[in-house]
């Protein structure tokens, strides 16, 4: 690990600091905070019910990052207190309450991930909970926090906007988390808030809140919401076109691999440390080599350790149907057996992992999704007998198990 | 004092509950909680940031005893936390936040007015204070309590709506003074309230809040905003044209015989118990003989003790230019006459307490206020001798104060 710089001219930490950013308010603010010459305080909100981290999450870690190499201190916003009341209409999906259990675990595996990303020591991070100041909150604070803010302004957050256009009904207290989440920034005492662009709103909120509690503006900046691989949707989980910050070195390179052609530009902006040149120089140049550039970049990055030869190799391999050398096994216990020493395909499946249960199994084969050493299977059912060099399942493009039998 | 009247046939209490009310939202479950046999709990919001109390504020204390006396519990409530907090944004005049030890005297001062109309003892009289409910609230609380309601309910409110339409600020936690008010009916389980016509809005949100709550919705019963002595305004003590209750039995009559004919209905409706077809043969009539009937009706009511013909002579003998027997004395100290045993018309304005200052003693002989025995005065700085009988000052039409030199 590089070792953090400090001291560098204020100049040159705008430039590492504006790239790939879309909102910055004000770039004067943040000037003058540097010239300060005391290290800023950044703040991140965390929202702990959405614990697993991809490469949309990572764009705005590296920023947090780029603070940290340049001696600023990172603070990690978990917000254990709303997580908990959640939304309690009941009608919000996205925000169902979490016991205090399952906000700690989530807050423990999300700064887990981030620590991918970010420096772990002390001096440059900082891990804070919005119940510290929220649950001492009484009736009079609230009603003291929310005389600071206009209705007016509060409404003109677009999506409020919209939804009232449209009579969908907004529940009183979603007004009332925007200042919320501002007033955190006063407890924080924030420098500078990070966010996706959607967030700009709620983080300017922020920034008025503390000039009225007679605070410096926090500065806010906007990173893009990266565009997923299916080079339509924003990355999320549940939208499957992402890349985990947790997936293994070769299955985020083969991923990259994949990238659309359009966002080439936009991928190694955010994510990689390329020159502006050279990343004119890949993108007039054959799209492979660009890719092969940008998943060995992002692989590295995220997987210091790995092989990257390795991956690659791997990844041609199965580019062209074959069958890659590295990968897991599974021993199929005898009990799986029925009496003439074969197990019906559909349970080797199940057995290798490759799907939760016999019936998505089923479904899998008879969907064509599943070769056996390569060939495509066709019959759930098939009775198989598993050879001594073993057996190799695949399922996609990527996903290979070796089942071996029971000695 | 009349006893309460218990068991009345749920009928006959309607007819009586129904005079003069303007909303009843609804005459159903009203009927259907009278009909439940036991006592209602009748809310009433009292503003402890305005303890003077008038006519107008008499209306609704009538309503609250009418209730009373058929056996029901009327709920007193002093938003003292409310009041405390008043509006810390400082823009609106009319909530200027209040000390503890403010908002406690005018709840007392409150109270002790109330008790000139409403029955005093506890079976049918409660006092609360919403600091009891308020004041161990949370943020979580908060939150639940807020997302009962939706936004676009809240802005419904007529106030809202304009200010939203004119670009006047609305600050985030007037929207949650509703609410709040709506929650007191939750904490104390009201079954009707009552309010002026401008109050409908709110009341509604507490009775849409109990049903969330799992109560039963609360009746909401709404009176007329009396109309002024200028025969246009609300009464109100800023405007001036108010009969306070406490005014004394003389002031009170006379002020009464000048009630412009235009609203003699509605104050006979909403202030006596007389009958319909009363009313009616009395406005078909002499409006005097009806103006008299009617300063008689509720002088009598508001001060059961007052000789009412003497206040009705003192009245005809102000009207016709005289000077009535009993006003109030001042003595002039000798300290206040110069050298030649004189004094300033206007000093002895200030001295009488007609006026606040020497100034304004000045401008109300300036613009022709002042009379001296009888005559108009025209010269602020004529010097005057008291004589031993004494000399009578009379400003406006009403208000007599006798000067006698000091013996």
């Amino acid at each position: 690990m590089t070792d953090i710089r400090r001291n560098v001219p204020v100049l040159e930490q705008l430039a590492v600091l504006k790239r790939g950013v879309v909102d910055l308010v004000t770039e004067e603010d943040l000037k003058t905070k540097l010239e300060r010459g005391t290290p800023l305080r950044v703040k991140l909100g965390a929202d702990p019910t959405r614990p697993d981290l991809h490469l949309g999450h990572a764009v705005i870690l590296r920023k947090m990052r780029q603070f940290q190499d340049l001696g600023h201190k990172v603070i990690m916003l978990i917000g254990d207190f709303t997580a908990m009341i959640g939304d309690p209409s009941g009608k919000s999906k996205t925000r169902p309450p979490l016991t205090l259990e399952e906000t700690r675990a989530n807050a423990v595996s999300y700064l887990e991930q981030c620590k991918l990303v970010l420096r772990s020591d002390p001096e440059v991070l900082e891990v804070r909970f919005n119940g510290e100041w929220l649950e001492p909150m009484g009736y009079a604070d609230i009603i003291r926090l929310a005389s600071k803010y206009t209705v007016a302004r509060i409404l003109e957050r677009d999506d409020f906007t919209k939804r009232l256009a449209a009579g969908t009904p907004v529940q009183m207290h979603e007004l009332l988390y925007p200042l919320t989440q501002g007033y955190d920034s006063v407890a924080l005492e924030a420098d500078v808030e990070l966010g996706g662009t959607d967030q700009l709103f709620n983080n300017l909120v922020g920034r008025a809140l503390q000039r009225d509690y007679g605070q410096a503006a926090q500065v806010v900046m906007t990173l893009p919401l990266l565009v997923g691989l299916d080079g339509v949707e924003k990355m999320s989980k549940s939208l499957d076109n992402y890349i985990g910050l947790t997936d293994e070195a070769h299955e985020m390179f083969a991923k990259l691999m994949k990238v659309p052609d359009t966002l080439l530009l936009n991928y190694f902006t955010l994510l990689t440390d390329l020159s502006e040149a050279r990343i004119e120089e890949l993108l007039a140049g054959h799209p492979v080599t660009a890719h092969r550039e940008l998943a060995r970049a992002v692989t590295a990055w995220l997987h210091p350790e790995a092989d990257l030869d390795a991956a690659e190799e791997r990844y041609k391999a199965v580019a062209k149907g074959g069958i890659p050398e590295n990968i897991p096994s599974v021993t199929v216990p005898t009990e799986e057996l029925n009496a003439d020493g074969v197990v019906g395909l559909f349970r080797l499946v199940a057995l290798a992992g490759l799907e939760p249960s016999n019936g998505a199994a089923r479904k899998l084969i008879q969907n064509r999704g599943l070769k056996v050493n390569g060939e495509a299977a066709t019959d759930p059912q098939t009775a198989v007998t598993i050879p001594a060099e073993g057996l190799v399942l695949q399922k996609g493009k990527d996903k290979f198990v070796r089942l071996l039998p029971a000695t």
